[in-house]
């Protein structure tokens, strides 16, 4: 039978040969919780007479929405976690201790192995496909059925090839790429499909675009987005102390698609979009005539708050200053990624340029605190999703771009082209 | 007429000698907002009638508390500063842009000269005192009539001097000296008067002990602390951009002191204040006995976030990890101090120790976020107040102390002798 990469994985995971369309049960190989989620699938879990979990190794619970905790009620969430992390003598349980957004710190870990079945309950799981795994969100009653019993239920998806293809160009990268697909097929318009990302261009993109792609999967409604491993993803692996031995699978060349779409990556231009869905992209030339006033430009996330945007970011403000009506606030994904940067002199850069430089967090990008909108505010941000209200008020307006974009915007006090400022 | 140092600088002011008990009228050399009061400062102004601040070089705002903004209501706060300070186009609007906490940044700035009559809608204004500067906490509506007219009332207060003898011993700062000041006269042992610093001890303390020593004089009541400029002082200065030419007073050796307090410095042991007082002081010794775990240890605020602290605490936790059942939580006070701590290598040694070092914040110290507590939990913090839910849940506890306790019992997940630590 000819399949798919994810078609081989969850073969390899149930023992024969499955195809899209099965619904299959199968072992899980890492189960993610945060401090939101991570509550509710206890309350399940006890609820269930459950004393143990089935595989306490399989289990990471990493707190990165609301600690260190904005409130009390954020607070008394987080204890929670803690109380049950202890109990259960958890490996894998990242707070303060070692901070970082679950989607960021995992794969720094060596806790993402390609190859493997990973569950979390975050949407944004999905970014973990980018290893080559396939990894998928979920409610936090389906983690609770997987901390009990170690596997779960899966209808394996169907896919949608995505081929890319030419070489990037100037300030272009993995956030350009998918805003532009779901600009192109909207945000349903790959749901419950495998989003597996192939073409030329793929061998220019860094594991930090890969990653920034396959997190916005889920944003056009994908059960997972995947990259299969190269060269690229076997350096990135190569001084990770890895969970276990990686399984590398590859599509067969004549595997069932049920669409296949092609993107001249080559032609692209930086990709902004608009208020108040992530599909409502348009190229910056276009969005910088506008004279749209930024107050506030947020670098961070799972999707951009990886050394390379902080990098790209500081590049562009070094030697310059934010504009008089705009902040700027850059959260580092990582502790290793803020540490990296410090050595790299990119925070001082930052810093310098008028920047504020927060601890990892997922913080602003899904309203939890660090950088929360006022009534009318707009913010250009690296971040994923500018739903209404998302980052705080419901007046405010939120435009999704890559660090490059976020960074001449800032400098600029206004939506603006990298390639413009100087 | 024989003066204090607090009477000289009234004097200087008014323009005449002036003695404790009177009530004058003078200029205000600086007035410090921040997020939180200057709002409602500015409501007061606009519904004044004002159109104009009488002096905008004497007038400083400073965003600490709230942002980068925790929530809607903090974003929508910090909003009406930020719109007061562009249509005023304040010189000293601090935001995101160059963050800190106000009575750790405006002596960094230069802001703060010696002589000077502060005012500051924020109680530990006093911290200023350090500087050889009478400072003081006002209401936001008194902030507002210092913003129309450039000047305010005063009633001149009497001097409690405190003498101060022999040489620190081990793990003894300003916060060990002002602990035992306050547990020997209590929360209103000083009330409305200057607490004047003297003694053969200042020589050996360092100007962030010296801003510690000042801050909590308001934890006794006082309207001022105080302490004359002399070398360390002026080697504090001499890389600043002072405002305008400093003065330097100094008390005449027989003026007029309601009280004389000496304290043994050298005989001095760490002091922890226990809840929910800062004059509920005991030896750390004694307290290190008692067995009382930890959960969260904050290092920061405008009492310890200054340099000196972060190198202190991570001198303690270098090479050793925080204990499991506890978290970490670092604050530096100002970006400036934040930068230097990078280059000292100070960030990554309390980052590798397991410590999380955020953003420069007031945050944790008044509740405001970045480490709030949840219910019973247990806090060693470096601030000023150990209040009742000061810091969080109304059944949570405060014990404060110096950063070298307070990074010792990080390590130990209990309170903690520094000089134990090894």
């Amino acid at each position: 039978m000819k399949q798919t990469i994810t078609e081989k994985i969850f073969s390899d995971h149930v023992g024969r040969e499955v195809k899209a369309g099965e619904i299959v049960r199968c072992e899980i190989d890492m189960i993610i919780g945060n401090d939101i989620t991570t509550p509710i699938s206890i309350k399940a879990f006890r609820e269930s007479g459950a004393k143990k979990l089935a595989k306490p190794d399989n289990f990471a619970i990493v707190m990165d929405h609301f600690i260190p905790a904005k409130d009390i009620a954020s607070a008394n969430q987080a204890k929670i976690s803690r109380e049950f992390a202890y109990e259960h003598d958890l490996k894998y349980f990242f707070d303060e201790k070692d901070m970082g957004i679950e989607h960021a710190l995992l794969p720094e870990k060596g806790l993402i192995v390609p190859g493997d079945v990973i569950i979390g309950a975050d949407s944004h799981t999905c970014t973990h496909g980018a290893l080559g795994a396939f990894a998928t969100g979920m409610g936090s009653t389906d983690l609770a059925f997987a901390m009990i019993t170690g596997t779960n239920w899966f209808k394996v998806p169907e896919s949608i090839k995505v081929i890319l293809k030419g070489k990037p160009g100037d300030f272009i990268y993995g956030k350009d790429i998918i805003l532009e697909l779901i600009r192109r097929i909207g945000v349903d318009g790959a749901l419950y499909k495998a989003l597996e990302f192939t073409g030329d261009t793929v061998v220019y993109l860094s594991m930090d675009d890969r990653f920034s792609l396959c997190n916005m999967a889920i944003e056009a409604g994908a059960k997972n987005g995947i990259i299969a491993v190269d060269k690229v993803t076997k350096e990135f692996l190569a001084d990770k102390n890895l969970k276990h031995e990686p399984k590398f699978h590859y599509s067969d060349e004549d595997a069932n698609y049920v669409q296949t779409i092609e993107i001249d990556v080559e032609k692209l231009e930086p990709v902004i979009a608009f208020p108040h869905l992530p599909s409502n992209g348009r190229p910056i030339s276009e969005a910088a005539k506008m004279d749209l006033k930024v107050d506030q430009v947020f670098i961070g996330s799972c999707t951009n708050g990886r050394l390379s945007d902080l990098a790209i970011a500081a590049e562009i403000v070094k030697g310059k200053k934010v504009a008089r009506h705009t902040r700027m606030i850059v959260t580092p994904a990582t502790q290793k990624i803020l540490k990296e940067a410090e050595k790299l002199g990119i925070i001082d850069t930052l810093i310098d340029a008028g920047a504020v430089v927060s601890n990892p967090t997922c913080g602003a990008c899904l309203g939890g605190y660090m950088g929360i909108l006022a009534d009318n505010e707009r913010c250009v941000s690296t971040t994923n999703r500018n739903f209404v209200g998302r980052m705080g008020a419901r007046t405010s307006e939120i435009y999704l771009a890559n660090s490059a974009v976020a960074a001449a915007s800032a400098i600029a006090g206004k939506i603006a082209d990298p390639r413009e400022i100087n």
